[in-house]
This record gives structure tokens, sequence and C-alpha cells, in this order.
């Protein structure tokens, strides 16, 4: 049986990251952490170190089957139960001594936990690096249009002009921030989870804090100063910067969904054959990266508001906060990562109609009513400038005359600034202010951004890049 | 490869409802939308009699592969445009003039809302049934327990007795008038979608109304008076009532959890070998029960406010909002299931301890208080016996001695009431006010529900009782 | 000091719901429910009859001052307490026998929620009166241009074409819709809170629940079969109701906006003189209904998450949950009043350009691409037909011709329509489908429900309208 | 009419931070900014020096009427454009040349952004303060209570014995981390907004990015690369930054109010006469700092979901979205500021009871089943160890023993640790793990932090302290 988000994954989410997140992974996850913690106790004598082979042995060579896992599950009260108890089995039918070292010291929330934190790991770069790819497409649009003229839209009315290179720049800049935000987010998480019962490592005696730096080290995580098992903050944290990365994605989706409007036509996403098709309509070519970043955005606050609602965990360890979390993060994750990915999509493949873009500028011929205001103001004043220039925008809209032709109709604007100066005022070009430098500033930040980037890689345990870590 | 979701749902869902959610359900109940669409355009004369057979054994004979279709949709942007291309594909290899009949007239998003509602029906229809065996288990313990003292508590702190058949009654009282409104919220959103591409049914000709009533007649619908594309009310309002659900089954698991405080020791889950136990502590029995329900009431609202903040769906079908519903609706819907599953074996199988609630009563003394103080009012004034009795309850408290001594070296006290004024006051037994009264009118209104209680099953198009319904 | 939000009143919230929601009329709806209290209990002979007049003179003659309430309440935890105080205080002046008996038997928690309860009924039935304004609105266009046509539009992109008055009928539709969902959770939350310190009204002896039925019909609320202080399932049932209405009114703003943009220019808000201009932009009429209305829409969700999340209350009477709704409770009813007030003054003032809407249909010409389909379908097969036109429709979008002239060119579709079929599958008039039937269902149902409709108008206790009451 | 949220702001919130997001205060901060831009204009001579005297005279000598402005504020779509037109004419009073150059080249977004940046700024400094105060409340229990015992609990049962120094530690840890991230975000969102009319800075020609850098600095304010009107990630991220520390703050409540019960007794909330009483129980003692933690700690999640949800701004300045802001943001941190408050006294005022902490781990004495298992592995294997253990613990639980003397019993128990082993292993003091060592690590760090601390105050542009600023 498939489950229901497995179906809509492909769509909405992110291949790479769903893999990452998947039960098969979480269960892998779960066990690099048992293989690590006895592989670091047995390297600090805590355990007998010949028992380690039989521990990675049991782990490592073959998958275990989930469904049992999950069904046992429903009565031990968390997944780590039943596979440790499944684990130990294994391990025993190799040698019973070794059998007596897994798990040794730990909770099954010190495992969870953990595993979560590696999947967070693994998953979140994947996200950031949708990110990039995304703000290299904006980069590229803000580069190429940085004089591009459009309208400039505030409150979905016709503003000022503006470029379409600053709107990219807008976004490049907004989605290095938030990528930044998370980057942070999961260096602050990316911590190891290890306090056995209720925090204290009571069962490891004087070793508790030894194995906990070791495991850590193995794991490429860092030892915090005590365990955290109910001070969700770091992973509250991480969620916020996911909603956030949401957020801008959404952002930018909207704008390209506004701006891709029959009557708008300045842009389109990426017209491949048969993709965004209707099943009745064959004219159809429907945004669908933008649906899947608007739907993330959508679905992102309420998940966000889930995680932290879940911080008030009781005591030692919570009660239904932390179960809280299980389905809820990855489903966060997933989600950021498909609108990462939907986005990176958009943006590489947009068609950009400049001619479009340039016809919507001059159709209503209002948007330099800011600069002929500003143009009549030192003549005039400001307060009487902005009336005369409101009530000529008023008659152009009702007679559908140019806002150039109608203000030449006033006397005391003519007189202010003549033909030419009124269409000076009026030249759309001639009104852009710090447009050019803003685009370039965010773009040099974006090129120092590139070279100055360095990201730690870090393999799974049990996969082809293990040996590297263990 | 598992979903994430997929390993917790035995843990936090319903086995029934993740069946009823699943992918293969959904595209199954698509395919019955589809059959239910073709047969009744058939018996109007709208498409041929004849090439509904061809459509009914391609979409009912054999499942479809569904990764095929999740991929598929990722460049359609939903999964009925692919679904209904295999369909068809299915159709035309038995009859190439049905092939050109399916999907006749509708829009994808009539085929997924359609289907959307099926499984809701289905679905909630199962949390009704849950929610009614967890009544009938708080009617067992308010009925058993209507006289069984214990701890009355606001603000976590003893407040006055009350009986364990009351707060029973309370519970019972709250998960019938939560069902009763998610009964209403179903009735209401089970409405058929039809309105194909534009809520306009214009492919349809003259047939389109017809055609809309009669497949909702087949599906055991309501036929609406438009299409609800991008109208959501109704299905905002299910979660709605989702939510209240959610949360009146999180408010009974947080009574019984702190029940089950190893101090407290009123309540315990059933204690099932195996079950709840800790991967390290041999004397755990953890209460998965409302673990799972406290999990489900802190998920619930953040899924609830994604449904709402996705109404706002532009024009004639939206952007983003309708996508964000798909991967939310089954999670609320799986988690509210698995929450009434929780709390109805959890109420079900609580273990009671009747000596333990009588000792805790005795145990402070202080809950009698008030009854105190009303029994000192008539003759001292309200504001007077409130302010004796509060010196007397502070020094009972430091001085570790029971209520009725410490008052009873109060002269005027004692002056009022005597020695077995103030012991009659102090006997919990005394204090009940209406409790009988309120768990008997529970009681009743219970009782008479159960007998006035008619549902009307139906079942799915394609599954065993098909017949009865097409 | 003003609030924040009372500097924003004004704009997104309603004058009359901000005046019943406030601390002063939330202060008077609970001397409205100690007066009741009293009175009810003097005509069962449960406290003296006489002094009741001392108890209404005091908690009714002279408002009380608001401010040393709110500061008391910080040490009392609540602001009952300190009222309670301050009006027994009162009492005392003018009798000491009647202030032994102000609040009998009550605690704090009853005369909060009541006192909410009553607030929310005269709240809401605002509401309700805002969304009748708006659905009065919403059939005027619906019956004015039921046959006005424009652009229907699915995924922010053109799909077939629809008229106006359908698109108002939608909005009515869900308008009502809402309403009537409002008005059903409202009439199951207007139900008295009576239930002493931990609901068994043990300080009311025998006579209790005497009490309670007396309070409730005095103060036309429902007595419910037992009280409910940790029960909030009606509250948040009512909550989740308004956060329905939200999204419903936020649909119809963003409709509008969209339309109201600047290359759509289909409608326009009111353009009262200095309404939703610019400070530095003389041409802008900014959508302010709208902008109200969608930001409440952003803001409900949120806010229902959070009662909903409440909802988990301790035992008798919770710790944070309760407190939790008081200052969200109001917020939420004031933003959704908000936003129906300026739905219904956006559709009352809207501007409709039914000469764009009709050229926006002829821009594009591909509203009748599924037109032409279904009459070529008959002849090609559905398939065959599909592909003809999306090819037809890729070519008109690229060459910038009309569809017609395009389809003209291809021989299969010349032989099959001919070039007078061409024309007529390309006519928007000829494919409004059921669209006429639509309109009028829905009109007729508005206006059976407006006959039908009756309301029972309660005034509060101690305003002008009291006496009909008491 | 006060709001209703002024009358609860005294108990859920924080007076000083209340003063600071007043109405009042919002329209002071925005007077700042526009003295602050005209005295940085003229400063670079962008306009004439002389005038920004008069300007200053206007914003700062006499405070504005704000019922007018909020009145004018619904008509104009926000509250800057009224207070923009009422500032120029009272400065117009003074001089009409003036007049002309105030709000020069900026919008209403400008000064509303920079405003709330400013009021932020202030008032979440205020939290960060509070939160130190509860940090060294929260250091001084966990230096006093090292060693104090008390049961560890998971799952909201006794797990193993920790001291109530490494709880508090706990919280000591996540407050300073909460804290951090705050302080981290705050310093992220401490960025001027200064773009005109939609972000190009138009009106100011060449000088537009001179103003804004200067502007930035004057108000000790970060220029950001470009202005951010409708990329809301800096805000959003701080929200999410409150709802982490709001989380934390209701963790550490909800243990205090647990803790609080009166069958655990452990501690109490300080005991002030009139402090959390009851208006009908004399003995009651509310725990109201609980409360109001608990309260934020609920209303937070919805609210910082509201921020995320509301950052999809359309284009150049949104529609909606930023509007959900204005009224979400304040409320959001008052309740954060109260919650640290309500925190930072409750860890002040705490009553420990360090006799009933050691008589709750002695009453059990299963929280040493741990301990005992892991004495015995070496010997028995862990499996056989952890169900000797478990039977034990369960026969101990029914027959109501000490788990010692079950143990007794068991031969193979006895023969393997003996009588000492026994009593050793079952001594709680004996099974701390790490307690001491974590406890002085996170007092070190704390320690360090207090140190290494430094923030830098800068005053309200027009209060005492602005000489030091302008």
């Amino acid at each position: 049986m498939m489950h229901a988000l497995q179906l809509l994954a492909p769509l909405g989410g992110d291949p790479e990251v769903e893999g990452l997140l998947s039960a098969d992974a979480h269960v892998r996850a779960m066990l690099d952490v048992e293989v690590a913690l006895a592989e670091a106790q047995a390297a600090l004598g805590v355990i007998p170190a010949h028992v380690t082979s039989a521990i990675r042995a049991a782990a490592c060579d073959e998958p275990f089957e989930l469904a049992p896992l999950a069904e046992e599950a429903a009565r031990a009260g968390n997944v780590a139960i039943p596979l440790v108890n499944a684990l130990t089995a294994r391990v025993a039918r190799i040698s019973s001594e070794a059998a007596g070292y897994v798990h040794w010291g730990a909770t099954s929330q010190d495992v969870i936990d953990t595993a979560v934190v590696l999947q967070l790991r693994g998953a979140v770069r994947v996200v950031s690096r949708r990110l990039a790819g995304a703000a290299a497409a904006a980069a590229t649009h803000a580069r190429r249009h940085a004089t591009t003229l459009m309208p400039g839209r505030t409150w979905l009315q016709h503003a000022v002009p503006i470029t379409f290179g600053l709107k990219a720049a807008g976004w490049l800049d907004a989605l290095n921030r938030s990528a930044d935000g998370l980057d942070d987010a999961l260096a602050g998480a990316s911590v190891v989870q290890f306090g056995g019962a209720a925090g204290t490592l009571a069962a490891l005696g004087p070793h508790g804090d030894a194995v906990a730096s070791a495991l850590a080290e193995r794991l490429g995580l860092v030892a915090p100063d005590m365990p955290w098992h109910a001070h969700r903050d770091r992973l509250a944290r991480l969620a916020g910067a996911l909603g956030v990365v949401a957020g801008t994605l959404g952002k930018i989706a909207r704008d390209t969904a506004l701006m891709g409007q029959a009557e708008v036509g300045e842009v389109a996403e990426r017209s491949d054959p048969g993709r965004g098709g209707s099943s009745t309509m064959p004219q159809k070519q429907n945004p669908i990266d933008a649906s899947v970043a608007l739907a993330a955005a959508t679905r992102a606050p309420g998940l966000v508001a889930t995680l932290l609602a879940a911080m008030s965990q009781e005591h030692e360890r919570g009660l239904g906060g932390w179960q809280a979390e299980w389905a809820t993060m990855p489903v966060l994750v997933a989600l950021t990562a498909g609108a990462a990915r939907a986005v990176a999509s958009l943006l590489e493949g947009l068609e950009v109609n400049v001619a479009r873009m340039r016809a919507n500028v001059d159709a209503t011929g209002l948007l330099t009513a800011e600069a002929v205001t500003v143009a009549l103001a030192p003549a005039l004043g400001r307060r009487e400038a902005y009336q005369r220039v409101a009530r000529a925008a008023r008659l152009a809209r009702e007679q559908g005359r140019p806002l150039a032709r109608v203000l030449a109709d006033d006397e005391s604007v003519m007189r202010t600034l003549g033909e030419d100066g009124i269409a000076a005022a009026c030249a759309p070009e001639g009104c852009l202010g710090m447009t050019r430098v803003f685009v370039e500033r965010v773009l040099a930040r974006h090129d120092a951004r590139l070279t100055g980037r360095r990201t730690r890689e870090r393999g799974p345990l049990c996969g082809p890049g293990r040996d590297s870590v263990v």
C-alpha cells in the first residue's frame, strides 16, 4: 500500500530528500547511531573491542524489514525499541556476548533524535543546494535584465517603473539570506543526543561523557553541554528557518504566477510538451512549479506552528510533544525541498517577455506620475504638485489618454516643465533611481558568497562513503 | 521505499483509516468516479450506453501501477491527468470508441475532489465509530464511578471533591458533542464536485446539470447548487470539526496521563506485556495511548490552520491553495482517527485505582475548604468566613495538620459549627453538589443518542459491496 | 496609552464589534452575569430577595474603573476576582448583608466564560449582519451580470468563458453557507457556564441546578447538561466557523484584487476622494477593502489554531489553555467582523467594467479551445481533437493570431466544422454551459433564505434595552 | 474605551514592553523616522538645512492625537498617510517651505516598517533582559541544588533519579540558547526600510542611496543592500525566534506546574498574600506565573504561523500580507515578554521543597531499576538482567514493597550482587551518572556568557537620550 504522501512526492517533494527522509533512511540512520555508539564505546574500552564487528555486521549487512518494526512500534510506543530488539537478535546469532552490548547505556530517544539529526543534516543540505540553484538562476536574471523596464506594482496596482533585474535581485537577496538562516539553524541543530534514560547517562557510570563526545565525533556532530531530550529549541529554530525559506520561495512563485497571467504575459514557466496541460483545455500551460512552491508556502506555517507548540515537553522526556515531531519534521523538510526544487526549476526555465514588460509600462502611462510630481515639486510645492498630477491621472484614466497629454493641458504644469520637461518626466527610463546600484550590490554580495562558501559534506555511516567517517 | 509516515502509522494512526486514505484508495476512488460518471452519462443518453462496460472493466478489473502515475503527475501538475490517460489507454485496448468517452466533460479537479469526498466519507465514519467506542467506555466509567470520590483539580491544584464519574461524564459529553459536530460537517461536505473546466460544465452542453445530479446520486453524494472548485468552506468546516475532535481527545488523554503520574496513581493504561516498556528502564509502563492522542492534539491545529489558510483560492480554480489540501487533509484525518482509536483503547483498558483516589482526597484535607466557608458564611458573612478558612488552610499546610483540627482551634469557627459541624463540613461525600444530577443527565442523553442514531453506510463502487450502489 | 490594536481597529476591525468586545464591554458583561445570578437566586429563594436591588444598583449605576482591575488581575490571575471584590465593596456601602451574597456559589470562570459567551453572541450577530450585507451585494451582481461574459481562470490562467454573474453567485453561495455555519456554531456555543469551584456547584447545596437553569433563562442562554469549564469544544467550533468565514471573505477579496490589476481592469473598489491613495504616487487607488479581508484571512488560521491547541485543558479547570483563549477569541472575532464589513463595502461599491471583461475574453481567443475540442470530438475522437486544438493554440500564441484563424488553416478541422462551425465554436456566448442554471439556483436559495430567516435579538442586561430582558 | 488586550496586559504582558509597543509609541517611532530622514537629507544637502528645525519641532514638541489618525487610516489604508498629513500641516504652520520637505522621497511603508523595527529593537531587548533574569534565577537553582535528589520523569512516569540542579541547568541552557537565537534574529532584523514608492528611491534622483545610509546611521540601524518591502524574511526569522523563546518558557512553566501539584509538592510559586487566590476556595494558591507562560506558549505558534503565512507578498509591496503583520507582531512580542517576565518571577520566587523531592524518590523505589539492571548485566547479560528487574518491579508495584526487598527474593540476583550490592544499586545517590558534570558545564558557559556579553543600547530619537543619537 502506498501512502497518500508518496503519490504526491514526485510532484510536491524532492526525490533526493524523500529518499533521505524515508522510513528506510530513518531505520538506516538509527542503525548508524547504534554502530557508532558501539564503536565509540569499544574505542574507549567501555565495551569489549571485539564485539563491534558483530554489531556492525548485523546492522549493516542486510536491511531490516520495516513492516514488522512499524507493527511492533505500536505496542512499544516508538520505533527504536523494536529495532534494538531486532538488531540484538541478529547480533546474538553472530555472538551472544556482543548482543549484550547493543544500545549500551542509550535510551530510545537518544537513537531516534540522533538519527533525525543525521537525516536532517543530509536533507537540509539538499535544500541548501536547491536554494543555491534558485539563487544562481535569479542572479542570471538580475544581471541580464538589470535595465529591462517593467511596471513596479504595489497593492497589486501599478506604482512606478522598475526593472526585471531589480525584482530578480530582490529574489536573489532573499534566497541567500534565507539560505544563510537555514545553514545557521542546521549548524545549531547538528548536535548529538545522548543522555540515557533521563539525561544523566547513569548507566555508563563514569564513562558517560567520554562516550557522548566520541559518539558525536564519529557522527560528525557537536557534543552538547548536556542532553536535550525535552529541550527542543534547536529543532524548533531549524523548523522556523525552513518556514522562512518556504515563505521566500512562495513569494517568488506568487510574483511569477502573477506575471504569467494572460493579461500580463511578462513571463511563462518552461513549456515542455505535456507539462502543465489540462485534461480538458488544450491551450493550457499551468504554472506547475509555482503551484508547488505556493502550496508549500501555505503548508509550512502550520507545520512550524506544530513544532513550536510541541516544545512544552514535560520533565526529562515528554509525553505527546516529542511524538508530535516525528511526523511533522520530515513533512516540513520535504515540502521545503520540493519548493526549493520547484523554484530553481521555475527560475531556470523562466521565459521572459521583455516586449510585454515594456508594453505594460507604456499601457497605462501612469507609472511616471510620481516622477512628474517630483519634477513639479520644487516649483509648485509638493502638495500642489501631487494634487495636479492626481487630477491628471484621474482624467487620463477616465479619458483613456496618455498622462503626458493630459498634463500638457494643465497650464501650470506646462509653464513649469514645458513639453520637453513633461516628456522627460514621463520617460520611465528616467525614473529608475537606485535600481542599478541595488542590483549590482546584491550581485556583488552573491558573488562574494559563492567564493567564500565552504560546506563540509559527510556521508552516512553505512553508505558508499562510510569509510571516511567511521 | 516506505514513507516516514507509514512507519509511524500503526502507532499514531488507524489501520482502517490508513487504508481508506492510502494512495491506492485515492486512485481507486478516482476510478470509481470515472465509472460512475460514464454510467450516469450513459443512463441519460449523453454517451452511448454500450461504452460503459469497457470503461468499467478497464477501471475495475485490475489495479493501476501507482509509481508511474506519481512520476507523471509531476509533469502534469496533478494525479488525475496521468490516471485518465492510463485509463483511456486501457479502455482503448478494449474499445477505441469507448476510449473517447472516458472522463467526458469533467476536469481533473472534479475527479480528485469527488474522490477525496468519497474517501473522507469512509474515513470520517471510522473516526465516528472510534469516538462511539470511546464514548461507550466513558459512559461505563461514568456509571460505575458516579460516587467514586476523587480530588477535583483546577489550575493543576486541588480544588473541591468530585467523583471520577463526573470526570468521565464530562469526557462523554464532550466526545458526543464533538462527534455530532463531525457528523454534521461530514454531511455538509458530502457533496459531489462536477463543474468541468471552470465550473460551467460547458463541454456537456445542455446535459451538464442532469449529469451532475445523476453522478451525485450514483455516488450517494449531494448535488450542490453549483460547483465549488474554488470555494472550500465545506472541507474547511470538516477540518475544523476534526480539529475539535482531536482537541477533545487530547483533553481526555491529558487528564488520564496526569492521573497516572507515580505520585497521583489514580489510573493506569492497560499493562499488556511488552506494552509501553522502555529500552533501558525495566519498571516502565509508558502511557502510549495518551501519547498518541496528545501528539494528535498537538498536530491537528496546525493542519486545520493550513486548510483554512488554503481557502483564498483564486478565481475559478486556484493556484497553490488547492494543492496544499492534498497532503494535509489525509494526514489530519489519519491522526484524528489514530487519536480516537487510542482514546477508545485507553478508556476501555483504563485501570482505576479507587483507593488511591480516596487517599488523594484525604491527603491534603484542603479540598473541603470551600464547604467549610459555605457552612460558616450564614453566620460570619462570606468574606470573614473566607478569611478564617484561608488562614486555617495556610496553617494546615505549614504544620502538616488536617484542616478540621486547625479549624477546631479557631474559637469563632467552633462557636458557629461545633465539632460535629466541622466534621460534617469537612466530609468530602457531603460536598458533591450536583455531581449526581450531572452524571445522570449526561448518561441519559448518551443513551438517547444511541437509540436515535442511524447511519447510512455506502460501500466503494468497485469493492465487494458495489453492486448495491451502482 | 492606546493599544496598538486600537490604532488599527477602524481600518481592520468593525467599530460596532470593537465596542462589543472592548474591555469595558467585558466588565459590563461580567456585571450582567453577577446581577442575573443574584436575581435568579433571589427568585428561587436561595438568597434573600431584598438584596438584589443593592447588587443591581452597585453593578449598574456607575461604571467601574478598568485600570485598577487590570492591575489587580495580575496578582489574582484573572479579572473576575478583582471585579467581584470591587463590586462587593460597592454593594457593602449600600448593604452589608447584600455584600455577602455577591457572586454566590460561582467561581471566577463561571463569570468570565458566561460573559464571553454573551459578548460573542452580540458580536457574532454583527458578523452575520455584515455577511448578509455582503451576500445582498453579491446577489445583486449575480443577478445583474448573469450574462456578462468574462474569462474563467484556473491556475491563474485563462480557462473557458464564464459570466461575472456566475463568479458572484459562487461568492454568494459561499457567503451564505459560511454564515449558516457561523450561526449554527453560535447557537451551539450560546450556553451558560455555571459550575462553581470545580463543576459540582457544591456551594449551592441542593439548589445548584435550579440556579443554573434560571441563570441561563435570564441571560437567554442554554443551560447545558453539565458545566464545561475544561471542555472548550463549543468555543473551538465557533472559532473554526469564524475561520471559515474569514477564508471565504479572503477568497472574494483575492478575486476582486486580481480583477482590479491594471492589466486586467475588470473591477475597481469604490474611488471616494482620499481613499486608498499613496503618499507618493498621485495615481494610486489602493484596494483597501480587499487588503483588510486578505489580512484577516491570513491572520485567522493562526488564531483558530491557537484556540484548538488550547483545548487540552487539565482536569476540572486548566492551566494555560483557558488563559490563552482570553486574548485570542476577541481578536479573531474582531478581524472576521472587519473582513465582513470590508467585503460588504467592497461588493457594494464595486465598479464593474463590462467592456474590459469582454475585451479580456476576446484578447486571447483561447478561452474557447475546449469548446472547439468538444465540437471536433464526435468526428475526430476526443484525443485527436484535443491534439489539433492544442497545436492551434500554440501557434495562435506564438503568432499572435486569433485561434479561429489558425484553426481554419487546419484542413481536418475545416473539413469537420467549416468556417461557420469554427466561428460558432469560437463564440464565447455559446459555451457557457450551465452558467445560467447555476446562477438562478443560487439566487433562488438566497431568496428563500432571506424569507425564512428569523433571528432573536436580545440586548445587554444593563443597557437601554435591559428591562425587556431581566 | 479600553481594548480587551489592555485589560489583560498587566497579567499576561510586560508593562515596559506594552509601553514600547503601544499605539503612542508606534506614532512616536514614525515621527522619529521622519525627523531622522529630514535631518539626514539636510546633512547631505538633499533638502535645505534650515527646514529641519521646523520638522523636528512639529514632530517632537507635542504628541499627536491618535483617534483621528486611526479614523483617517481607515480611508487611507495605513496610518502613516494621515500622520504625514498631520505632521505636514503642523510644519506648515511653522514654515510653509519646510512643509514641502516632510517625508521627502519616502513611502508610507518605509516609515511604518522602520518604526516597527525601532520598536522591535527596544521591545526585544526587554525580552532579552527578562530572559537574563530568568537565566540568573535558573543558574542559582542549578548551583544550589546540584546534588538535590528528585525523580527524573519521562512520559510523565518515574524514570531514574536526577537532581533538581540538573533540571534547572537544562532550563538555563535552553534559556541562554533561546536568548542567543533571539539576539541574532534581532540583529538581522535591525535594518532600515527605505525604498520609496516601489523600492527604487526614484524620487530622490541620484541621492537615494546616500540618504538611505545616512538615515540608517542616524537610527542606529543597518542599511541593507536594497529595500525589502515585500521580502519579510528578516521579520519572520525574528518571529520564529520569539516563538522558540515562548516554547522554552512554556516548557519551564509546565515543569514547575507539574512539580507543584498537591500530590507532588516539590515546588510552589511565591505565595504573596492575595496572589493566585480563588474567589471561592480559600486554600487556593494558583500558579499564576506558570499560567502566563503556558498561555503564551499556546498562543505564540499561531502568531508565528501568521507571520510566516504573510510572507508571500506580491510584487514590490503586497496586499494583505503586510497588513496581517501589523496586528500580529506586537501581540507576539508582548506575550513573549510577558512570559519571560513571568518565568523570571517564577524562578526567582520558587519555593523548593527538598524533603518532598527526596520523599518522592523514595516512595516508589523503582527509579533505581535501571541501575540494578546495569549492575546485574555483566553477570547475567543485559537481556536477562532486564527481565529479572522488570519482574521484580511489577511485583514491587503489586505488593507495595520496596524494590530492594523484592530483588532480595530473587536467588539469581542475590547470588550476583548480595545484599550490599542490591542496597548499593538501589541507592539513588549512586546512580546520577554525569549529572554533576552537566550542571557544572552549563554553569560555566553561563558565567562565560555573562562576562562576554555586550549590548549596544540606543535610545529613541525624541526621548531623553536622543541627543546622543541624532
